[in-house]
């Protein structure tokens, strides 16, 4: 069995080490030294070329190297027959809760707040925590996790997602009832897959009809947000505050304005990193299923978008 | 039945207000202004003038304002034969919990750092997280509920405490193991009652104990710190944070050090404060068991000082 490794840009050693401890017979070829493109029957794919997998006639697998496939459905040229996996790593949903209640705290405790005033001298005792309620986008296996673990620590928490779901354990609202969600949270969280019906949603008609003062947690991808509509949402006050971890263009373009808005608080797309020791087993665990026709885990569903 | 509130500089009106609304026989009288005070059978403290409880002569109960009862049992005049409660207020543990896990994950994702690299405009997405074990000095109910919320966000965690216990649902170390217990944690978390045992229990012996690099949370009482210590143990590497919410002298006198040390975060002692609407209800509670001899909740144990 040949796996192809396409990550241009990102180093593909850590991935190669676990992979052949997982199994020692793998034959790991990497882009762009794809010697036997012929011999290629698993591709694992991080923001790879459009096109390429033309190249690999015996291709049977094609597996993302994260949670999102949106950089893999993006490229229509990618073949329908074959299967698309992803990962779903325990501790990516750890790092990626443990980020998002981080932020959800920050706001709750004004942290930035008493930061100010530690810096101005200022001893201010009044009002020191801000009610929050909050929304989680995107009710998936990081989604749920997120709402799982903030309603254990007493928060009201509310899910919102584009299918109807039945028997789900917190109040949750589906796609037409967009604006009643928004109504009733104040910390807006972005965990939605990117999908053409996701891309830009996070953009100013939706934060008109947030609470005033709502504070956006953005975690998900960097187009869910149109980022110039952060800015004016901002300013008119439909939005207190956001939290970023991804952006349009990565890394940020030195001159662009959210380096200098103190409004803005992030950091550069490290909310949760997908770690390869936890990875290369699920990868190697679907070489296997694909080679003796059992189910795939985590098979992608194309026409849902993830 | 009269029931006198004695916390000078501390506004009494909240709790006039929530007092008569459980019992509307009850009659308050708020110190300096206490007329009959042969009439008073039961106190609720905050910081008395010592020696005042003589001037009670039918006290039956005295319960303290908060969680804390070091400012009732520091003064030696209160007699010995009357018994003391405090307030063990569920909302007053969330918003403790909810503090300290924000400082634990502010150090465990490093958002310090972060915000200080948006600052320089610097994109550096290597190691962003440090692995945390934490460890909780102190695990009564606060201390407990730091613990299971931290556990279940998926945190290795670990107690410490001045008692032995059986059947403890963590790691536990008592009073002899200090040591150890040090040695197998990097977040040190105190939430202890101020006792002649713990008072100053944060010094420089403590800290030479501590791993390399440890970040020290203090949210229980400022006399357990000694704060010149704290900074000695910055300089010379033991500790690499703080985030503290109490301090020896509250107000933060405008020339402490603190204030411009960006290794010490803090604020201004609003990490939990005590709800009126929920622990007047028990302060009423204890009244009515007192009056009908039944074992009162929340009862301190002298010896123990909490």
């Amino acid at each position: 069995m040949s796996l192809a490794i396409i990550c241009p840009g990102k180093n593909a050693d850590p991935w190669i080490k676990v992979l052949k401890d997982q199994d020692p017979d793998l034959e790991v070829q990497v882009y762009p030294e794809i010697n036997h493109p012929d011999l290629v029957e698993v591709v694992m794919l991080w923001n790879h070329p459009a096109g390429i997998l033309s190249s690999f006639p015996n291709l049977k697998l094609i597996s993302s190297m994260g949670a999102g496939v949106d950089h893999i459905l993006r490229d229509k040229s990618v073949p329908e027959n074959i299967p698309v996996v992803r990962i779903v790593d325990e501790k990516l949903t750890l790092s990626m809760t443990n980020y998002v209640i981080m932020g959800v705290l920050n706001f709750h405790r004004q942290f930035t707040r008493y930061q100010q005033d530690k810096k101005r001298k200022v001893w201010d005792m009044s009002n020191p925590e801000i009610d929050v309620k909050v929304g989680v986008m995107g009710v998936g296996a990081l989604g749920g996790d997120v709402l799982e673990k903030l309603a254990f620590m007493g928060f009201d928490v509310v899910g919102f997602g584009f299918s109807e779901k039945e028997d789900f354990p917190y109040p949750y609202y589906s796609q037409g009832q967009l604006s009643e969600f928004l109504e009733t949270v104040n910390v807006l969280v972005c965990l939605l897959p990117l999908t053409p019906d996701t891309e830009g949603i996070l953009n100013i008609d939706l934060f008109k009809l947030c609470k005033k003062g709502t504070f956006l947690i953005n975690v998900a991808r960097g187009k869910h947000l149109i980022e110039e509509d952060l800015i004016i949402a901002l300013d008119k006050g439909y939005l207190s505050g956001a939290l970023l971890d991804v952006f349009r263009t990565e890394p940020l373009p030195k001159e662009h304005p959210f380096w200098e808005d103190e409004r803005i608080l992030f950091t550069p797309h490290i909310a949760s990193v997908t770690n390869p020791s936890a990875a290369a087993p699920q990868v190697v665990d679907n070489i296997r299923r694909i080679q003796t026709n059992k189910p795939l885990n985590n098979l992608v569903i194309r026409k849902r978008g993830y």
